[in-house]
């Protein structure tokens, strides 16, 4: 990809969620926030589509959140769309807040909020602690909902009748605060989540093109399909990581579709398909597994380098590079290569 | 649990979900379907509390679809009310029907259609094929949306007023049939899931008490939290159960919610803890793993068993309970105990 | 076995080999010295048959020495009387000298010489670079070697012939020390071993009892036969060690007999039977295995105790023996027994 | 090696042992039984130094008897002289004859016999049942014990003395019918060893050149030395085979002389190094390991492979070159190499 004025980021929309957050994250560490353009979508499936077909040049989508795990549709959508590849990721702290029109409600007399289920389910300890009164209304995403809720404030074409807001089944939203912010929404209440340590992963896909060079700080993601009528596949396909000192950091099962008990995974590995040993372990995987894709070897987060930074262990001299190439240097060497 | 007239049973609601179905099904299979009392709950949480507090004797929750895979609200909520077992299992084809109050639209005429995100992505390659024109809305649940359409339809209060049908946003409902019959709707198109193999499985949950008798067809499911400063943890928690023969049916990562890349994993295993190899297992990985909840120890599904009834192997002899027990009486004689 | 003043040793003859110096310290450890009665006997076989048979109380031989490995003669004789067990160990370092009659031969005019084929093995670069004119002579032992260089100097009976020395065909032996003092022979070198840290380490065997308390310094041996048409079969043995975080310190593959290719496995395992982790992996090997003999649970020699005193680890928390119960208790709470 | 009129073979001497009978079969396997020297040489150290230094062009020594185990000087003189190479195996069954001068003794009035430790270890029970009045006398080898057997008859220079026999401990021997025959002993029992199955797989050795081309029957001999400091080193040595599916035929462990407990691996794989996963599965062990010696890939005897013809697997597909060319290929795709 080109970093050059004419390119398209599609992220997962409306405007102002969380994934808008990231997207703006990596405009900025690439130098071009004020060039490239941001373009709202409405599924991850949309999106990746969007960048498989060349409308866009490249798209961000959740994958992980520290605490509601993997995104499904995310996963899914990836392993559909298999000739994408993963370029970049970025790490966005969850920090919601609860927001309502100006001057209509205050966290007393709440009757009603609407947001995305999964923030729900992380401010849901707040909400009972602090507005038991309020009833949840489910929402398509966080950023929609205080986008209706401003809406509603209008007046409604030429009429001068009431504000629209006795319409939405819900008084407030819960959501980023760049979306109250967008929205100009009032904030009744800041850093609501249930757990301050909640995090969301992203991750930037475009067409298949140069790999990103290797940084020394790298993750690999794949998706293995396990051959389904061998038991011990899982363990079986773990040992060829492990036989090269190849670390796993994420593991997540998504059912085939074929039936209950039938998974392929979604794997994130530390390291870049350019050192030998990822290289050798993801050539094992595809000998042993039913079916193998590869999305992509990019640079972690700068915020996940800078937490690993004090104990992250050097990689094992025994699956060093140099120690691949010794290997090889043996075998020639005493074969007469 | 006794089998009683008073035995009250918990289901996700509202009524008319697959859950009610699953649930219809198992009361037959104990032929207490007349005595046994219905309660439909809103959420896995809410169900699982009742259990544990005794305001119901079990409670009915999905846990895994072929499609969507594991569900997290039941899998977090399972893990978070440790002291429940499983008892028993359910597996229910999942077939939706698209369905409106009668006579009012036809499939070409729709624009608009509600139901759950899970059969939304369930139900997408049909609709876009037959009624590319309807749009999306979300609702929390399938069967509630049926209820909210047919309640649409109803006078309102005393008033004579139109029908409420114009405050929805949607004309039609996706849903299982169950739910169209309740609430008296036209169905206007019949199994229409992209994936016609769907199904779901779902668990019945007590509180802790005898576990089922073995059957010889059975599954225990368990959630291990793995240390989380181990390289190869889970490969070596997947030794526990190797060791012994033990095979896996099911493993789902779950975030433990303290970071990204912190997870516990919710495992379904071949066997009972009656017998030798799986009691065996669970010691070991208590031992090797962070942590280790044991949720029980039941029956498969009827379904199930037939299914797997023409492929499934004998288990294998030197893992079958006498290979224990005569390595258990050799090692007494040897030692002299 | 009780140490009465009846208690008899074999060892393997005749006087004054290594053997016998090991089963002096032993007999000096056990205060037992002064007592006991030390029977030379001319083989393994006919030593732990003496034992089976109660003609004697214990037996010493050597099973495994640190240039020649193990000694395949008790390997196999351990094999082959399988209700036996090893009560304890004893490492004796190998220190040998070149000895003949007094005043016969110096280093420099010695022609020939015999020992044992290992001690020549263990003193040939010695010998080619002191003495390299002489010629080696096999012997069945490096005692009798002395012996009969000794015998040869005595006057054979009446008459006054000359010494017999002529009809040996070596001038000068290769023997422990205490062989050249017993049999009044003069030391021509000392410590002429080509290794100087060889060592031999010896075993006292004696019928099924008691097992020997454990110490937290103690070694455990098996003889393990594997199926022979499983692929696998030692990694799947193996595992069932580590699964149980078992250490090996020996393992040594011996032949059936049954064929090029069909082997069976002299082990030991560091840790006592009477150690949860120990006893349990015995199990899983008895169970995997085509056959498993159990030789005994043991202290280790104190020379070894001392040497691994800087260095060995103590037990992993997660195989000790409170783990194995801490498993067990949750289990059988969990489980309601 | 060409197979020139001047082809130099040495061979453990002297004349009609087992190992020369080895080296006849292999000759005539290829055609060069008339045109090749046969060289006996007395020990497996001095004969791989003669093919070191060039001396000779092979050498043929015993490496694995089905009834005593490796062969200790072999296996210790091949890691000593690491760069040589097996170029071919034997397998020669072991067949025992006792024999004497023509018309001297009987098997009833036999008083002593002479043979190698390991010839006598392998007829002990026969002897033991058919002349338990013999005593045994250890010889250097079978055929040096009919050597000198046959000249104790001769007469000593002019002397019309006595027979030497007289002078030798022994009156009969136990070696190969090859023994008899060339040195005019008569036959007193045929087959007598212990074990009929017993056989000897013997090796060629040459200096490293062109490794023979992969048959399909193929072996692979490693010497693996283990980081000493790391437990369950095996096992992860082992996990390199399995990872690629490589079976093992032997395994043997040698001191490595540093002391007890400290071990190399003598081992042989099924396969050749010119196929992927041997070659994978090598320098995977090179990783891991402390050290390796690779001594060869060559074809099997013809006996084991006619042996192995109906039992034999075919190479697991997931294992076999063109696995491991697909994998490449696919790695190669995705990564746009």
């Amino acid at each position: 990809m080109t970093d050059q004025s004419s390119t398209r980021y599609a992220y997962l929309g409306p405007a102002a969620t969380f994934t808008e957050a990231a997207l703006i994250g990596l405009l900025t560490e690439r130098g071009v926030l004020e060039t490239a353009e941001r373009i709202p979508m409405r599924s991850a499936d949309a999106m990746l589509e969007a960048v498989r077909a060349g409308e866009v040049d490249a798209a961000v989508v959740p994958i992980e959140n520290s605490v509601e795990g993997g995104v499904p549709a995310t996963l899914d959508a990836l392993t559909r769309y298999g000739r994408l590849q993963i370029v970049a990721e970025a790490v966005v702290p969850v920090r919601f807040v609860l927001a309502a029109l100006p001057g209509t409600v205050t966290r007393e007399t709440l009757r009603s909020y609407g947001t995305h289920p999964h923030a729900e389910a992380q401010t849901r300890l707040w909400m009972q602690r602090n507005a038991p009164q309020a009833e949840y209304r489910v929402t398509s995403s966080t950023a929609a909902a205080a986008q209706e809720l401003a809406a509603s404030a209008e007046p409604a074409g030429a009429s001068a009748g009431a504000a629209g807001s006795t319409d939405l089944p819900y008084q407030a939203v819960i959501g980023p605060l760049l979306a109250a912010q967008t929205y100009g929404l009032e904030v009744l209440a800041d850093d609501i989540g249930d757990n301050t340590l909640a995090e969301t992963r992203f991750i930037c896909v475009e067409r298949p093109g140069a790999i990103p060079e290797p940084t020394g700080w790298d993750r690999t993601t794949i998706v293995v399909g396990l051959a389904s009528d061998r038991a011990g596949a899982l363990l079986e396909m773990l040992e060829q990581l492990s036989a090269r000192g190849v670390n796993m950091s994420r593991i997540e099962s998504r059912p085939t579709g074929d039936g209950l008990g039938l998974y392929q995974f979604s794997i994130d590995v530390l390291g870049h398909v350019a050192e030998a040993r990822v290289a050798e372990a993801l050539r094992g995987i595809h000998r042993v597994a039913g079916s193998v894709k590869f999305l992509g070897s990019y640079p972690m987060a700068s915020a996940t380098r800078t937490e690993l930074n004090g104990t992250k262990k050097a990689v094992d001299p025994r699956v060093a590079d140099d120690a691949f190439d010794r290997a090889q240097a043996w075998l020639d060497d005493v074969t007469g290569r």
